[in-house]
This record gives structure tokens, sequence and C-alpha cells, in this order.
């Protein structure tokens, strides 16, 4: 049986492709409160307003002796030495509150606990000689004549009462949660995991497991691709369901298919969407929605199918692996953020110098598997062939070549590290 | 009650400081096996050699037909046309095997199947033209002659069978959990995850949810180091129990430190180790244990406390919360890397161009919170105080500026991403 002839889109950008796919991915109904503790990598669904400020009042940035700057000065006219004295008052640890400086004197004060009232400087500790026994002191020598304002940390210096701390659409980090937990949020409003169903199709596949390396028969591969997919999505805050691998059957695939569109906003697979190939996956599709073919100007990933399985979206990823992954990171990683609401969706690139030559112009833009060496330059993987994932293992970024373009040793060229496309 | 000296080690610099730290962290026994699925993050415990190769055996990288390229230049000879024709013999999808190709003729095959013997290139579908019905195609004209190896894969081009395919101390990402996958591989050896027990000390702090910022007390902060640093120990693979605030007493802080130490690798706290500050950590450790104080020449995070909890480490951060945040990516990120065995622990900077001035030298090392503009240089959060978490958030990455050194618009500086030290 031929495939029915489904709706293919003309060659297009990358570009066009990210908006148009960014376009469908509207945002998830539904927010979820979880603990701040458990909140990292979660997308923001409200803004967060501070209700006080931080620091709340004025503290030490260092351990010493909180004084007034004009006792200091007039205890040092007073002084016959250049080092004026002042007795010590009182003793303000971290989280208490002293009470106001007598007239001069000075308090000694530790990192973090509040300037007593009356005090405009600190003197750090190391500028002072204690002038008692061990235990108790009971007057200072102060060695330089402090500025004041000297040591201070300024009530709401970090943030006011009333800022905006975090923004709706912000996408949580370890800082993220400390700065969320620093103005008393225990738990957070953010959008509610994507719910993503991942199958794999062909008869070529085999479960790592189920069959030895030694006893494949001709033509088995391992199943990689749901491996790195899967990874790949619990990193961008989804719940996967690992669906496994669809027989080959047009009635099972239709059945799995709108099994997981019941409870999944994104049914994922690979392999088995390009023109060409044989498979049940698009005539099942259509049959309960509907599903383009996009033929996308990147190498590698052109074939890419977008459509939906009733009110679920539906993705098709090219099969081979490298192709996968790529269009994995280029394009399903933003569309699953914009689903979640996030504002930042799309990736950093920076400049780089290309160790490495790439005579080879292709009519597609590129995205050559690369690696930073010690010198800060970037080397190339030999075989940029899209069916080996050693390249990716290899590499630590994508260089995105421009069509048409070669690559010269010296070059400056647009590198997107992993890194940024991981997290 | 003052705190009993402690060994004071002479300010260090960053570089001897992180060659002590990690010839303290001795790898930890013990190897755990988890399903490739699962093993995301995880630092590998043995190399891993491939039984098989990948791709098994010659196959079609395109849509297309199997041919061998002396019959099609027979077939040229021998046509009217400029494109030959050849009749289609075989029809080879992927997973299954065909039979040798027949003299003069050609085999459908799609994108992964199995080269049948004797074919040695694939000619594209859209180099060919069907000569027969829609379903069964019985001859095909070839329209461009192909070249031996053409949209051929080569058996073992990502894999040869023997190969080392990924290396002991190598840490997993997902693309490594795919090509551990296609070897076969179910289940990995990895590093087990380091146990740390994390924990603050300090009579002004407070948890978030415990009192609702319109009734804090005077000189109270909420607690948001430990929100941010179990977050990042979660991204290093550990298993973090969460020992909340310690009762600043001298016989609890031991008894929770002694309980810790039996069933953790490592104890890390923040706060509490600076030279002047009161409280009953030092004690505390020293009485099970050791403990220096290093004084390392950065900014922020001078303050730096590592020593031994019976069997367990010990480290002490900063208060401090963007001390505490860089010193823990600095040293703290490195030390339980090495404690899985991984044979890359330090961070990678790369050159970026500031579009800042910092004017003020500093005789320490400095890590200034940074962000990439829109035109590809780096700008400057205003406020580098290092109580300022807001800095760590706005920022994504820190430049690592020397000794001494100003920076001018347009120096080319040293830029750490954080995406490089958060995963």
């Amino acid at each position: 049986m031929s495939a029915p002839r489904l709706p293919m889109k003309p060659l297009m950008s990358l570009g066009d492709a990210l908006a148009e796919l960014i376009g469908f991915a509207v945002t998830l109904d539904g927010v979820e409160s979880v603990s701040t503790f458990e909140a990292d990598g979660r997308v923001l669904a409200q803004d967060l307003v501070s209700a006080l400020q931080v620091p709340p009042e004025d503290n030490s940035s260092m351990d010493g002796y909180a004084v007034r700057c004009t006792d200091v000065v007039q205890a040092l006219r007073e002084s016959l030495s250049d080092s004026p004295e002042l007795p010590v008052s009182q003793r303000i640890a971290a989280g208490t509150s002293g009470a106001p400086l007598l007239p001069m004197s000075a308090a000694r004060i530790f990192t973090g606990a509040q300037i007593p009232l009356g005090a405009d400087a600190v003197v750090m500790q190391e500028d002072c000689e204690v002038l008692a026994s061990d235990t108790s002191a009971s007057s200072v020598r102060i060695k330089a004549v402090p500025m004041p304002g000297q040591w201070l940390r300024c009530a709401g210096e970090d943030i006011r009462q009333g800022a905006l701390v975090l923004a709706k659409g912000d996408r949580l980090t370890p800082a993220e949660l400390g700065l969320a937990a620093s103005i008393g949020m225990d738990f957070l409003p953010v959008a509610r995991r994507p719910r993503v169903a991942l199958f794999s199709t062909g008869d070529e596949l085999v479960m790592p497991g189920a069959v030895p390396p030694e006893q494949m028969k001709p033509g088995a591969i391992y199943n990689s691709n749901r491996f790195f997919l899967r990874a790949l999505l619990l990193r961008l805050g989804c719940a996967v369901s690992d669906l496994g691998i669809v027989p080959d059957q047009l009635d099972a695939t239709v059945q799995a298919l709108r099994a997981a569109a019941q409870n999944h906003d994104l049914i994922l697979t690979s392999g088995g969407v390009s023109v060409g190939e044989e498979d049940h996956i698009k005539p099942a599709v259509q049959s309960l929605g509907s599903l383009d073919l996009w033929q996308i100007a990147i190498k590698p990933g052109k074939p890419f199918a977008y459509g939906r399985v009733q009110s679920a979206h539906f993705i098709g990823l090219p099969g081979n692996p490298v192709s996968s992954f790529v269009t994995f990171l280029l394009l399903v990683r933003p569309f699953l953020l914009k689903l979640q609401g996030a504002s930042q969706v799309t990736m950093k690139s920076s400049a780089a110098t290309a160790h490495f030559t790439w005579a080879r112009a292709d009519r597609r833009r590129e995205f050559l598997r690369v690696r930073r060496n010690a010198a800060g330059g970037l080397d190339l993987f030999a075989n940029q062939s899209s069916g080996v994932l050693t390249s990716a293992v290899w590499a630590d970024g994508l260089v995105d070549n421009p069509p048409g373009q070669t690559i010269a040793v010296g070059d400056v060229v647009s590198f997107i590290p992993f890194s940024e496309l991981l997290g």
C-alpha cells in the first residue's frame, strides 16, 4: 500500500518554520503551585512582586564595629595618637536588633547584623585593635577613619518593596529559586508540565536489552532516539509517557494515537514521516486529525511533520539520530517552552573562530557539530553524516552556517553551545 | 563565648584552592547500574566498548533506488535517451534485508534499509521517474548517473566493533544516552550519587512560609541560600538531605553533624564560617574532626571552610547569597564532579567583549555578574554587592577578571556562561 498523498509545504526557512510552529503552541491552561524547593526548570505563571524589602534594614557587610563617623573624627581630635579609641557599648549579632548607638561609642557588629540607630559606618575588624581581655572587649582602637556609608548594606539594596522580582514567563533556575525564597515565597505559581507521549515506529528497531548484540538479526538496529528524546523532554520540564515501539499495523497505530491524544498535549515520534517512507503513522494521524509534511531548508533535519491528533499536537521528527537530535533542539525545544508560556524560547548563539575548513557549501542552512578546543577555537567532527550520533556526543555545540557558505580557518562563525540548548 | 582559634591558611589563589580541594575529593566507592533511560547527568564508571558496529550493514541514507553504477552506465549506452531505464526488481523497506540485486535492475529502497548485495549506490527518488502505475513501479528512469558510494551509509560508519564508545569519567547527557542505546546498552554502570547533607545556621534566618513577610521581626531574613544550593546539588546528580536550620546551640549542632556524618559524603553549610562570626559550627566540627578556614583571593566569596566530620567531608560556604552561589559554582561543583570520578571538572570560559566599564580594580580575582546583549557584547549588572542575589538572576554568566585589572568598553574578557556551570 502506498501512503496517501499528504499536504506538503514548499521548502521553508528555519525561521519561517519556527515562527509557524511557535504560533501553534498556545500556552497550556492551568497553573500549578509547587514548592519553591521543587520549582527548578519550571516556567513562572504569574509575576512575583515583593511584599518586603531585601535586606529589610541597613546592615553590616563586614565583621567589625559600627560607629558614627563624626564621633570618630571628634575622638581623633581629642586623642593624643592618630588612632582614636572608643568604648564598646554593645554587641549586635546577626538576627538581633541592637539599641540606638550611645554617643561616642562603638558597637561590636557581625556580617548581616542590623546597623544600630545613630551609626552610619562600619569599621572592619582588620582595621581595629581590641583594648581589653580576650572575652569582653571594653574599648577598641580605630586605625582607619571611616567614611559615612562604609561597609553598610542599605535596606532595599537588593529588592525594594513592591518591586517586580520575577516576571511571568521567566524560566526558573537555582538563582531564581533563591531570590523567590528571599522574599518569603515557599510556593510558586508555575505552568503545568506539558504531557508528552513519545513513541517510535519502524520494524527495524529493537529495544536495547531485548536482544543481545550478537543475536541481532540482519537489518535490525537498536532504538536510540527515544533515549535522548526522553532525556531532552525531561530537561524541559515535561511529563513523559513512553509508548514504546508501536506495532507496524494501521489499526494498532490509530488506537495508540487515539489513546495518547486523550491525556497528552503533544505526541512526539521520530521516523516514518519522510515523503517516501512507508508506515502507518501518516494515514493514522490523518484519520484522527490532520498532518502537514514540512521540508525545512536545514541540514541535518529536512523532513519534519506537524499535525493534530484530536486536541493534541503531533510532531514527527526525522528518523536519523542526528537529524532527530538537532531538529528537537531547534524546533521542539522552543515549541515546548512556548507551551509553558516562557518568554525566552530561542537559543543564544555567539561568535567563535573556526579552526577548520568547510569547503562544501550547501543550499541548506547547516548545523555543524563542533567542539571548542583549548586555543578557544572550534574544531569540526570529521563525519557530519546525519546517521552518526557520535558527532553529537563528541561535539559541545553547533555552528549555524548560512546557506551557500563555505568556512575557512580563522573565519568568525555563529556558535550555539549545547549547554544553552540542554537546560 | 568567643570561637576557638582555628587553623587559618594565608590568602590563597583560586587555582591553588581548587587544586587542594579537588585533591581531597577521592572518588566514591561503589558503582551503580542504572537504566539508560535514567542515567542523564550521571558519571560513567566504566569504559563502554561496542560489541557491534553501527550501522550494522551498508544502508541507504535516502529514499530512492539502489543500483549497480556500471549497470546504469551500460543502460545509458544502450538507451536512446540520456536517462536510462531499469526494471525495479525488488522493494526493500527498513528492517528487512533484500535479495542480491539482479543484474541490470534497480531496487526500490527506503532510508535506513540495507543495501542489497551487488548494489553500490542509491539514486534519490527526486532524481528518478517511475514508469508504471502508482502502486507497483515496474521500471524507473534514472535522471542522474550515480557515483559509486552515493547516498550509502557504510557499515560501522558511526561505531566500529570493539571501539571505545564512551569512557569512564564521561558525564552523560542526552546524546550519550542515545549513543549507549545504539550499541544495545539498556543499563549503564555509573558512579553512585554523592549523598549531601545541607543545612543552614543563623538565628536571623526564617524559612519562607513559616512567617509571612508582614510579620517578620526586625533583623530577620528569609533563608534563601538553601534553595539554590539544593537545586544546584540536584543538577549535579547528588542525593540531598535537607537538615533545615540547625538550632544555635553547641550540643544540638554537634549532634546534627555527628548524625549527618554517618550516612553522607559531604556536609554542606553556608554562613557561620567567617573569621569573626559567632556560632557553634566551628567548635562543633572541630570536636568531631578538623576544620581549616581558607581565605581565597576571589570576589565575591573570600571565606571558605573545608574540614572533616568523622569520615564525611565538610564544606562551609560564605553566608552572603552571591558569595555562596559563586563559590559553589567555582569550588563545590568541581569537588562533587570529582567525587563522582568525572574526568572534566572545571568550567570552560570563552572570549567576549565588554560593553561596560569596570574602573575599580581589585586585588582579588573578581567574578562579575554580566549578561550577553543583543549586539553580542556583555553588559554589567549595576550593583555587584555580594548581598544582591538579583545580580545572579539578571546575569547569564560571570566575567573572570584577573586581580588588579580594570575593564574598558571594547576589552576582550573571559566569560563563563552560567549554562556551563548549571548542568
